[in-house]
């Protein structure tokens, strides 16, 4: 059993970016990892413009009536320069004509006749973006390595990355293993149950932008089990068993691992809930033992696989955000060798409440909870109102 | 102009659930809104079972060696009731045999010799999850309008929820306009500007569960205009129109709109930025127009336009989780008579600073920042230190 500082470290120093790219339309490269950096081919402003509707003119005439010399929408270059006592009237994002120094914005003005306007308050700011003030030819906008998010995509276009090459997904292979399984499609008899937490990794999977590769559940056979992880190997680039990881009878799984030339980098970790948590290696690729429980299944999915999915990607963060938001009640347990991941609720008033756990085969606790946090070994007691770190899920 | 509350509460208030669904499998239901109560067909733990790997025995047996009398795999019925003396080998998820009150867990056992083992520590606690303990027939787990969550999937596979009812996806119309605009692959000249958030719509809406409908820039004349809203309102649910709602001699749309019997219910908010933001609706379809510049779109976005696509989807919550987090520096503004939004980063050090912004259309200040905060009117100093609600981006 080892430290769970020590697993995330193993499983994050043992995973290689894939340095697989592919080129995707704008539309469809939002929640991909950014495989190159997004370098301007344009200055912004390309040119001098107006940020509001209204006037150019010069500051020194503010004070008199203007004459309208020409109309200049968005999308059209100007034809005149602005002499003394003269305007152009000008469309919010249109070049600024040669000779004005400032935009009067329409609302602060009064019309006279056809041809002439005049400033109604009595000054006004320049209203200008200079040619280049936001980016130049050149420059890094987005450096390669982070999740394209929508607030992203704004900047991409502007500086014509309109095919953006992204990571390609790794493919995940999901293996639930158990005769005790069966789809969600059947009703369970007998000592059966439902196959939960393959679904539940295919979409974890799913969510943090990798590729899940499913083929129905592996029968408890060291046959069936062999053949079905010796597949999983050769087509995808990572592979997730779940249950038959802890020390029953029928858990063969970690003898298959070896006899397939993986190597096993650990397979218990002190952590709660998930210690019968398995990794290993093949070359670049990654093996994880998960445990049968959904809970312990989809905590150490978040926890271990998901940085690795990030890093074969090419992630420069595998640091989800944290909130620190102070709890709501106490929080006590009696044994505290493990570090424990304790599903929480975050209400909206900003505190934090442990969601009531009967232990991790008690699925139900994830619905409840939007959050994660960590107790550190040792620690038995958290109090009302202390501030701890919570990861949203 | 009206205050930004009131504007939220008339585009939800507008907004009508569209009450359509459609079926879809497990792996494709994460990030839809569920549109049906998920309700267990069965009880969970459907029998008494085992927690843990280990020896099923009497707790009153548990000082002396016990005889093994069958193995029992997780999916297999017992067949054997243990007597006094007596125990039975047993994987994680099995059912307790008959006569047994307590598993002994194997990591606390000893073999004695082929039939027998004996308990090392000196007590056990039973390890058993009782029938229906953690849910049981016709209960409600998860109730609808909920956003589907990897946190939801195992769940909803354990009770047969195998083909979820969702919401289906509204139709969401962009209709850049302008004739200053052209596509991210063309490089701008004279006057021209990238569509830029065209796309960053297109992104938007698809983050949102929703259904993006892209058929490229609308020239600024009338006709275009007045063609591709019209086609869009047949179309679509929604009709998101960027650019062209300011006051500009070339911004004919709201005219536009009253001309096609839609209905504008505002067109100007005290918010900034996005002050130029308009809402109308005709029957159960939306319309907005949203300010051309990128940061001005993306925020009104997500602030009016998100909230109105969850309430058709029948979303139950239309507020997203907020952070509270201090300041890490003091916030000044000079002009308070509008509700700002204000981006900013949140560190990992969970503190708020403010992202340099040079106005609506400096829009590399999304891709710094992490979050939006406001600022209510008539405040004009944040002090570092102070708490401030982060809304995530």
């Amino acid at each position: 059993m080892i430290p769970f500082e020590e697993a995330y470290n193993t499983v994050v120093s043992k995973t290689n970016p894939l340095d697989k790219t592919e080129v995707v339309t704008l539309s469809e490269c939002t929640g991909r990892i950014l495989a190159q950096d997004v370098i301007s081919d344009i200055n912004m402003p390309p040119f001098r413009k107006t940020a509001v509707d209204g006037y150019a003119c010069r500051i020194s005439d503010i004070s008199g009536s203007l004459e309208i010399i020409e109309v200049i929408p968005a999308g059209v270059m100007p034809t005149k320069a602005v002499g003394k006592g003269q305007c152009s009237k000008i469309m919010t994002g249109a070049p600024i004509p040669l000779g004005a120094d400032c935009v009067l914005m329409i609302e602060d003005t009064r019309i006279i006749d056809e041809n002439h306007i005049e400033l109604i308050g009595k000054s006004t700011k320049a209203n200008i973006c200079e040619l280049g003030e936001d980016i130049q030819i050149g420059d890094l906008s987005i450096e390669k390595g982070i999740t394209i998010l929508p607030k992203h995509i704004a900047i991409m276009a502007a500086l014509g990355c309109h095919k953006p090459t992204v990571a390609v997904k790794p493919i995940v292979s999901i293996l639930p293993t158990g005769d005790e399984l069966v789809e969600p499609n059947i009703k369970p008899t007998g000592s059966q149950i439902r196959n939960s937490n393959g679904h539940q990794l295919i979409s974890q999977v799913i969510n943090c932008g990798a590729e899940p590769l499913y083929k129905g559940i592996v029968g408890d056979t060291r046959e069936a089990t062999y053949k079905a992880i010796s597949e999983a190997l050769d087509k995808s680039d990572v592979v997730i068993l779940t249950g038959g990881v802890s020390m029953g009878d029928f858990d063969f799984v970690p003898e298959i691992m070896e006899q397939l030339g993986i190597q096993i980098h650990f397979d218990s970790v002190a952590v709660q809930p998930g210690k019968p948590t398995t990794f290993g290696t093949k070359g670049n690729k990654l093996i994880f033992g998960l445990p049968g429980n959904p809970v312990s299944s989809f905590i150490q999915f978040e926890l271990l696989v998901k940085p690795a999915l990030q890093k074969m990607m090419g992630a420069t963060s595998l640091n989800p955000l944290q909130i620190k938001a102070p709890m709501g009640a106490d929080y006590k347990r009696k044994r505290s060798e493990r570090l424990a991941f304790v599903p929480v609720l975050i209400t909206e008033q900003n505190k934090v409440f442990p969601v009531e756990f009967h232990g991790s085969a008690h699925i139900f606790v994830l619905a409840k909870a939007n959050g994660i946090i960590s107790i550190p070994i040792g620690v038995e007691k958290i109090e009302n109102g202390e501030f701890v770190d919570v990861r949203p899920i």
